[in-house]
């Protein structure tokens, strides 16, 4: 039970938190959530093609993917919104040239995640990761990975990271994209530090 | 340049960081790592079927996936030796029950990155996050992922991120896997506390 909401709906809750109320959604805290799939009020999201493929006989009351979710926050025990969901059809690309594209789907202040996509035969060029942590997971393709002075041939399902402090390279072999879910980990540092830093990436 | 370790080579420098020595690379540092792939004499390695796929014309010196990889450490300067790489076949499942299985591929005290797959229309149980944030990407699936007290409908391709603090779950629309990937911000935690949530997993 948190402190100063009870008894709110969902709704009120929200609106209690930041003015957003999302359609459909009314979950008195008096209900435990448990039973949340029993319930046969809800209204179903269809924002676009993908949605529409929910199994009918879903009884779930689900909420819409691009508005923020109320998470707690530890610290002060109080509910918070936050932007914990991307859906493929939310992501924004962060940085394009002709060799790559990345696409920072999660950011926050402690990490960033998303997809680095490297197109056909061409490499990323070498990159030094400062005092952040990169690891890396290859969704789809053939890749050498340079790191620091050593090479390694990795494929669909390999993974690896790249230490702070240290550079990297990566190289596609495909005459296609290659695919690589990157997870940035965000070292802490000074606010100034921080905003100077901002636009890095994988 | 390293210090203390000018002139040495790969096999070298290897040699004096752990004992381990990978059979047939040999870079001295004078080289530029920039001209690597135009050197003749590196041994390919053909570990398994997956390997063997490495495209004839590539002159790369590659190394053993299986091996620590030489790294700096930015507060020392100093190269070192890290297992930075993980291969599909050299995952280990890290838990396993009737409903999911967890493979944490690479796992450092920061971090913690694998696989967590999703039985046919199972469910993974509420679980608490404590003081680690874990972020998710859905590699392939349709779920139902409940985030603290919201539940939302997620699909091949899209993201989420359980904030600390809070509680989550995950349930399995299809008749067939879901598989997501995770990785497990851990947060900077006493020596001793370190030891006792060791086993903590997504």
């Amino acid at each position: 039970m948190v402190k100063g909401l009870e008894g709110k709906t969902y709704e009120e809750r929200l609106k209690s938190l930041g003015g957003l109320v999302i359609s459909g959604i009314v979950c008195p805290e008096t209900e435990p959530h448990r039973n949340v799939k029993r319930r046969k009020h809800g209204h179903r999201q269809k924002r676009d093609e993908t949605r529409s493929e929910i199994p009918a006989n879903l009884d779930h009351t689900l909420a819409d993917t691009s508005k923020p979710t109320i998470v707690l926050n530890p610290e002060t025990n109080e509910e918070v919104l936050l932007e914990c969901i991307n859906t493929e059809s939310s992501h924004s690309c962060f940085f394009k040239d002709e060799s790559v594209e990345i696409y920072k789907n999660l950011n926050t202040p402690a990490f960033a995640t998303g997809r680095l996509i490297l197109k056909p035969f061409k490499e990323k060029g070498h990159q030094f990761v400062h005092m952040d942590t990169i690891a890396f997971h290859v969704i789809h393709g053939k890749i050498i990975v340079t790191l620091h002075k050593t090479s390694y041939y990795l494929t669909t399902g390999d993974y690896f990271y790249v230490p702070a402090g240290n550079g990297y390279n990566i190289r596609n072999l495909l005459n296609e994209e290659s695919v690589l879910l990157f997870t940035q980990l965000k070292k802490d540092r000074p606010k100034a530090r921080s905003m100077l830093l901002e636009t890095s990436s994988p």
